[in-house]
């Protein structure tokens, strides 16, 4: 029994948070909120919490937000906030992904830090603008592959890291759903709705959503980078506008392989997020439905069962993990370990000095590698699944 | 993509709660602090942290806890919160066992709510009080036998209550560790070290610390009462002053069987809660090693696996699920849960009503049936294994 | 991909086999004899196969067996067979448990070697003669407790004698299935009316049937004794004559502790034996539905999965496996090993040399303990579960 | 307790069986015989058991062959026993793949069945021979594409051709091995030796040694025919001389996607084949490594786990099922419905009928597939991974 149970504030001040996006019947955005109240380090004070500014209000209200505070839009939220003595330190975005780059651009040019939602942006001329604009502002800007964020990950990324697998050969990665294997998105389901249209969800569909996700987790466990892809993207559902399949051949740098399977319509399959990696000396798996647990299978020994805080636990994965082993943790814990990082992250900033080099957080160089990907695969399937090079 | 996040206050002001142990260096009060953020239907506001008065300051404040809030004894706590127009409105008690019925007492004396950690007291007649008490002063009074608040333990005792099992005939229920494999108590490790003294932590050991909380989830699923228990409690590492491995045999009333087996030595089990409950019409199991899946096996039918929000989740489930299937919740939203039910009854006393029906906790009567749970346990081992009527 | 497949007969005649039992219709026969195809070593020549000489002929028949070593009786059976120069060298007896001790001394009796089916008998006086005459005889006698035989059982086995746990704690047996859940007796089924009947399957069911081979695993591998233990039995099914479910609290021999659970009402489990033993360096944990595997939790390092054939397997497991890991093995390769050990022990006799010490195989003593410990169970339960001293 | 063991001869005469390949020191031969042990359809009577004519003999000496049958050639072999009244009606090919093709022209034309070893054999073009000439001879020609009698996979093949699954979308095939991770070869491993050699595994080497399976179980299970495929073939080990990891893109007639993964340096994967369908309708998911299972996911319902014999069974799976569920078939069983089939398909030839149409097994015309499925990925990799139109 591990107790380092620890991450609070430590009688910090918490940051003052805005939100964009996030209000009623919108998904992700209540899951930022569990997520950042989980280590206490954000204090949300300020919202535009909806693209319909009666919603928003009505929004902020229920989430105990000044109304002072609750914003119709989010141009108005930057300019009154970056104005205000105690305005927001950081805000979050969790709009669909076309309302990305521009809120981004918003705050960052308000001098307020961002963290926010994947896919980074809806095109990569977008995400290379916001890149340099992070670069010109030197503020902190987070994005939440928040897969990174589960202890087991960190722990597979240090083992790479560590040469535990060897030279690494093969890195697999699939991220299978089945909740658009009918045509949800005619319903008017909102969130399968903009996914699944082209002009709010970027020119991919599946890719996008799910696929980045996948691509992420490889690129940070494995360490490497992407030389070429193939892919080919499916729409097996009549009358949708985006993929809803994604079928994908790397080729690393190094001489690595890989294959990426990314799928809406995979019946049987809630949110399988898992990955592989094989190396001269030992290989790893893990998948996001049981996420307490990483196998490691050194070569000609016998394959062990990692557990999160259990034996054999790392300190990469020691210092994100809340409870002992055999108390699970879960996608909300995961997702609380990135912002706890942003907040090292900012309170560095803050304090004018580098964060401790422990502290990691997928950035805006991520998500633009993330808008290169997609930006790769989609042209590669439409040269009917032609080799493509990444970057 | 169910999606339905939505425990937030609504608007509403957070519950002023203060807690009493749970300072720097303890274990489960950093979980609860975790568990009410969760859905923030609570603010910590006062503590009398730890028995050391120094350490109990520089505990609150760490936590932000106002100094003139941070008390150095319960007693003290409960007087100057009774006082104060902005006094606590409940109390969360996380000392350990011996600590919690004097404390309970001096809150809800001072018209606290309580919210109070398992095993509920050291004896079976300091529960009684307690539970008289609580008649008397008509305060809401919640124990934290979190593995209650699992979606689908929910779901597992809806579908027992809905007659899907048929009647009852097997309840098994199982809770493995393996961290007093060895003598840790002789270490000075403090969790281990109270565990294992009778006077803090009553006269049983494994079976008071987890004993009681796989009992309360066969209660709490099959909706049984237990008849009669035969018991062997052991001691396997020599030097311990308590057991440290519990084998029970169970006579359910109205004929059901069981069996419970609680132990902290069985090597290679971290928190190896599991429950079974077989009918005449069907089996289900469930292990908390992967809590959001549970096991459903209709006779003659093929096996079922129900997931968390997934198909078959029944609305007792989904009430307190917060994301979608797939998405794996945890420890923390089970214990989460627990705070948020106690903040509906909380709310419901506030305004003078009864909580909605579908709020479900434990209550101080499921603590003093675990301590005459214990209670018999003892007895019956020391008598050699004889059969005990309990309750 | 380790090859070593080589139990085949390497040039040895085969043993000339007849059988008792498993006419047209019957179980566990039919499953004999692909248990001795499997591995070569013997070759059916004769059989009394049916409690109907009719049937018994007919199925000789199909059998293959000559029409003049086709017997309508086993006492004729062992006659002939004794004064013919090309007579069985060995019989297998799988009639229901009451035809056991009859059928064995009657072929021990005539000088030949015995495998027999489980319970050895249905008392304990004539298990009792039954060693006894084994012993006079000097034959080889071979209760086929068949899940001795999977490769993993044997690599359990050896860990634990090689101090790989440490000193034994607790040997934990299960063997639950639910194909009894409903009164299938009464509709006539043949195997669930003999064994629900004292006359033919003696005076305990479940615990008979399923329960000695939980005890005989939890023996082979803990290499422990019983010394006392305490029964429920229950009945569940209304109008069932014998107990259907079994709870068993277990003292063994130098302090270790346990408890054994057999079911044929629980419903969800096919066949569901699984052993778990722990000690004060490790834990083993396994389970007949995926035979393949074994946990292996040493203390304070990762668990590991060792797997048959793959790394970290032992001579004692290597030597009973036949194909590459990853190769699953099944019940009917465990049940080979059983044979190929009786013609291992057969030919030793014939030679009359001991046989190599690897050979094991449960003997009329494990026979007669499994008789002992349903005998005890049954008057613990009858003596409302108390403690009683087993052997 | 489903009790159907019954393929055993029922009387028949078992048939006269020769074997090329398989002696001593070779690996699949001894699987093949037990393989047809178990349902006792075959004798083993003549062989060709190795390339060299000394261990040939002596092979054939151990397995009880007589001494004039024991041949030093398959040439001599196919010849003598073509000549004798009791010669063979069938042999059983188990040499490396180079060996496949000439000696099963040799039966053929010498007018007996053939049951091969897969990949059929090392060109398109002499598979193609070999078809036409199974065509004019008219004989029985079984490839052992042995993972088509596991009895779940019978299961999944029955569900998805009566539309339980809908319309296919995806149908995703694996199999994985780690044995090749260093360069076994090198130290002469005799397995490792030929099959990484050109000269005797043809111009693949995974794709060929297990890619084969993995296409094979695709098509046997969807009932799909690959209409183009697009491979990167990888030689991971230095000095290697044919691909040890083979990852490919398949396009279905019809429209339906998928991939398909072979490995033989994944560390930590023993024999991992594994295969996923989805469709409109539902899912179907089965590994190899637990073989009684089968997940069925219908959209929108709870998750099935279908088990061997158990609830929800088709006819077509237990008609190849010898055992109760929850009694593991496993590698051999599977292996020896292939021979069962085979057995009745040479028995109705034998009597100049057709088979039952329940009969089924991997023909010349899937081996001449599978050869076609190689063809196209080496050439697909050669032009640095283009898509070719398969067959
Ligand atoms: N990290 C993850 O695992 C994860 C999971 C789900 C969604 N996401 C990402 O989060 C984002 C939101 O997804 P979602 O499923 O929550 O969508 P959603 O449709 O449920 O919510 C989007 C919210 O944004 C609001 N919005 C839209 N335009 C706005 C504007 N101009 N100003 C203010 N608010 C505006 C909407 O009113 C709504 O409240 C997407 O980019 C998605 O890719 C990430
Ligand atoms: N619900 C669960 O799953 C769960 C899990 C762990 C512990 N528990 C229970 O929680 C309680 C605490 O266990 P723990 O492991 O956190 O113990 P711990 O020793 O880690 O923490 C106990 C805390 O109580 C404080 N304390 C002791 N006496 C006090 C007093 N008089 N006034 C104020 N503070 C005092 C200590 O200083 C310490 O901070 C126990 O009753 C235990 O059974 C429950
Ligand atoms: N090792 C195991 O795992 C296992 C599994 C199943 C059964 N068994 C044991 O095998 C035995 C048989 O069980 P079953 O399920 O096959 O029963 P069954 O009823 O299917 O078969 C019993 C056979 O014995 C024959 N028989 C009865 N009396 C006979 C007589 N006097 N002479 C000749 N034949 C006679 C019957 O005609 C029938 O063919 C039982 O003792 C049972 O406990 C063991
Ligand atoms: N179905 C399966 O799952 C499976 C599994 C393993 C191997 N195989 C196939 O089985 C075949 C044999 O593989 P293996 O691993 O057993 O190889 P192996 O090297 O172990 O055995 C090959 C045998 O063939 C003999 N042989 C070679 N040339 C011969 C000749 N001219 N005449 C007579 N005998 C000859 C060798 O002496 C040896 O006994 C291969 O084609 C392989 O692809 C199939």
């Amino acid at each position: 029994m591990a107790i380092e149970a620890g991450n609070e504030t430590g009688g910090h001040r918490r940051i003052r948070l805005g939100m964009v996006g996030g209000g009623q019947g919108a998904f992700i955005g209540s899951v930022h909120r569990i997520a950042f109240r989980i280590d206490d380090q954000f204090e949300l004070v300020a919202g535009a919490l909806s693209s319909e500014p009666g919603r928003a209000k009505a929004s902020a209200k229920e989430l105990g937000i000044a109304a002072d505070r609750a914003y119709g839009s989010f141009e108005e939220m930057a300019r009154a906030e970056a104005a205000r003595p105690d305005g927001i330190e950081a805000v979050s975005i969790v709009t669909p992904n076309h309302m990305h780059g521009p809120v981004a651009k918003a705050f960052l040019a308000a001098g307020i830090h961002v963290i926010c939602d994947k896919p980074l942006t809806t095109t990569v001329t977008e995400a290379e603008e916001l890149a340099a604009l992070v670069q010109k502002t030197g503020k902190v800007f987070v994005v939440t592959h928040n897969y990174a964020g589960y202890p087991m990950i960190r722990q597979a990324r240090a083992m790479v890291a560590s040469g535990d697998l060897g030279e690494i050969r093969l890195v697999q990665a699939e991220y299978l759903q089945d909740w658009l294997t009918e045509r949800l998105e005619a319903t008017g389901q909102k969130q399968a709705a903009w996914r699944t249209d082209p002009a709010r969800s970027g020119a991919g569909g599946c890719i996008g959503d799910i696929g980045t996700h996948a691509y992420h987790l490889a690129c940070f466990v494995s360490g490497l980078q992407l030389d070429e892809l193939l892919a080919q993207l499916s729409t097996f559902v009549p009358g949708r506008l985006l993929d809803d399949d994604v079928q994908i051949l790397l080729r690393w740098k190094g001489g690595a392989k890989g294959m990426l399977w990314a799928s809406q319509v995979a019946v049987g399959n809630e949110n399988g997020l898992k990955l592989r990696v094989h190396g001269t000396k030992g290989g790893l798996e893990w998948a996001q439905s049981d996420p307490n647990y990483l196998w490691f299978t050194p070569y000609g020994q016998p394959k062990q069962l990692l557990t999160r805080a259990g034996a054999g636990a790392l300190p990469e994965a020691g210092r994100v993990s809340r409870i002992p082993s055999g108390h699970p943790e879960g996608y909300l814990e995961g997702f609380a370990t990135i912002y706890a990082e942003a907040a090292r992250a900012i309170r560095a900033a803050a304090a004018g000095v580098e964060p401790d080099p422990a502290v990691i957080y997928p950035t805006v160089h991520d998500g633009l590698a993330g808008m290169k990907f997609i930006d790769a695969a989609v042209k590669s399937s439409a040269a009917n699944g032609a080799w493509v090079r990444v970057g």
